[in-house]
């Protein structure tokens, strides 16, 4: 399911001409870089500088899609620099100055992608015309090297980027690389004729937030969670030993009220609530719940989230055990 | 903040004669142990095998909280027998017969805790009737020694254990001991007067849904997450490198809508929103937000899963770094 899942992805930015720079967050494993490399990938997605530092990134062109802020992040960045490729998000002047001056001590470059805010409200500039104006600052600093325009998630107001070329072009930036994201609009991204690439990270794994939306199906979820029916106190009623901390405290509605997760191959089973180390099913039919030490895998609403609870994945075709791959990059918090 | 938290706790269960038994799953850190059993703790709680298995616990009585079930976990419960004092917690009588014919393979011997539901509607037995006749089947059975009475949290239902308890003593189990817990109601458990022994966790750090009760105050938190202001991009606005990953996804409404966390030190600032890896400041007075590049201290909603999110604590007293304390049982998910 996971190869099907890179390959699906990356066919589709073949066909449409984009570039495809996948999020290594929702996974955070050497293997599954590597994979995404083999398929095409033009380099990799992190949201913090620990995933870059802890990953074997090697060569590939490593965009940190975050504002770095903070002697200890800066210190940090002008070391990666003389390892690996690196570009960053930034959405003030401030920030942009003070990598500048740290690369300068350092004799290091990074790429500058101007983070705007299309929409979700999060970080980024407000209007097209900050953007520009943070882009010309960006230009003018020694060590920074102007990459483009970069948005979450794909955006709805269509005129937000097509203004913002026109206006740089003006000033003398024509063509502008423009990085979108985001899995469940992924396959949309080609309709906006102004992406030149797709930082996608969900997409390896798929998962319950996936399904609610409709961008993928509960069979394209390649990230499960072994759990074991440890309690039958009452008859509809079902106790497994994993828990928020195991498969997160997340929760989305397919169309039956909240659930944190659903279980495979049993399609009436929801995880209807959980504590710690313990989660309850709950069937809608009044069948399919396990018996007592019986196993169950459990499809999270949010991989990302439970990935990063875990050391290892286990990894299995067919029922099969291959192996297991370290998440070496898990609890990366700075 | 931490010790005065310790104290207290050991004082009160001190003067009602009350056993405590604090829960490791919230600390999953061996220095916290120490002072712990220092304090006067009689044992440890644990929720997971593997917290047992990776903490120093040496010769402690170690209460594994939770029905054990499937082979992987029986071999590992057999092993720790070997090395500690362990007990458990039971709610079907399969699941104790599985254990006693584990054991009997390996000489060992264990202690057994009848889980009751006395209203969450987790795991348990139903009725006190119920509790009595496993009581009777786990004394019965090789490799395991009856120990008393086990609910979570403090029962509303004052009736539930003073039934049991007389049924018990009419059975032949005069006078059990009573295990409850839970740190909000943890200083009116002397008011059931069947409880013998207090297991609590969340009270070492306390956290904004202990807040949210009215069991501490915001400056009996001991645990805060530092975090740095990464973008201002609009007035009122403060975006922090922390999200999801770094605090947790849990909110609760201290009364003024649900919230992803507090700022120490600053009244009218709370987490409003999360990403995995952005957290979004508001404020109720209009001031107070952070400007770009300060560090700001996040309380969370629920110390025991912010913990999990992290390798290490960072110990500082009056601001002044005393060291870096391993949280050694992280991700301890079997």
């Amino acid at each position: 399911v996971l190869e099907r899942n890179l390959r699906a992805m990356q066919c589709y930015c073949d066909e449409h001409g984009l570039a495809l720079r996948p999020h290594v967050k929702t996974h955070k494993t050497n293997e599954i870089v590597r994979m995404q490399v083999a398929f095409g990938a033009v380099g990799v997605t992190c949201q913090k500088l620990g995933e870059l530092e802890t990953l074997e990134l090697a060569c590939l062109d490593t965009l940190i899609a975050f504002n770095l802020v903070g002697s200890d992040k800066l210190r940090r960045l002008a070391a990666a620099t003389t390892r690996t490729p690196v570009s960053v998000t930034v959405d003030d002047v401030r920030v942009a100055r003070t990598i500048s001056s740290t690369l300068t001590r350092s004799a290091g470059t990074v790429g500058v992608w101007v983070d705007c805010d299309t929409g979700l409200g999060r970080t980024g500039v407000g209007s097209s015309r900050d953007a520009l104006a943070l882009a010309q600052a960006v230009d003018g600093l020694p060590g920074l090297e102007l990459r483009g325009l970069f948005t979450y998630p794909l955006p709805d107001r269509e005129s937000w980027f097509e203004q913002a070329i026109d206006e740089w072009a003006r000033a003398g930036f024509a063509g502008p690389a423009v990085s979108v994201g985001a899995t469940p609009t992924a396959f949309e991204t080609h309709t906006r004729g102004y992406a030149t690439e797709l930082r996608v990270g969900t997409y390896v794994f798929n998962d319950l937030e996936c399904v609610g939306v409709g961008s993928a199906r509960i069979e394209d979820c390649a990230l499960t969670i072994r759990a074991t029916c440890v309690s039958r106190p009452a008859r509809g009623k079902a106790v497994i030993d994993a828990g928020s901390k195991t498969i997160g405290a997340e929760t989305v509605d397919l169309g039956a009220g909240l659930v944190y997760g659903a279980v495979r191959n049993r399609p009436d089973v929801v995880v209807d609530a959980v504590y710690e180390e313990h989660g309850l099913l709950r069937t809608g039919s009044g069948d399919g719940l396990p018996e007592l030490g019986e196993t169950v895998d459990i499809v999270p609403v949010h991989c990302c989230y439970a990935v990063n609870l875990h050391d290892r994945l286990r990894v299995e075709e067919a029922g099969e055990l291959l192996g297991a791959w370290k998440i070496a990059a898990r609890g990366a918090v700075t």
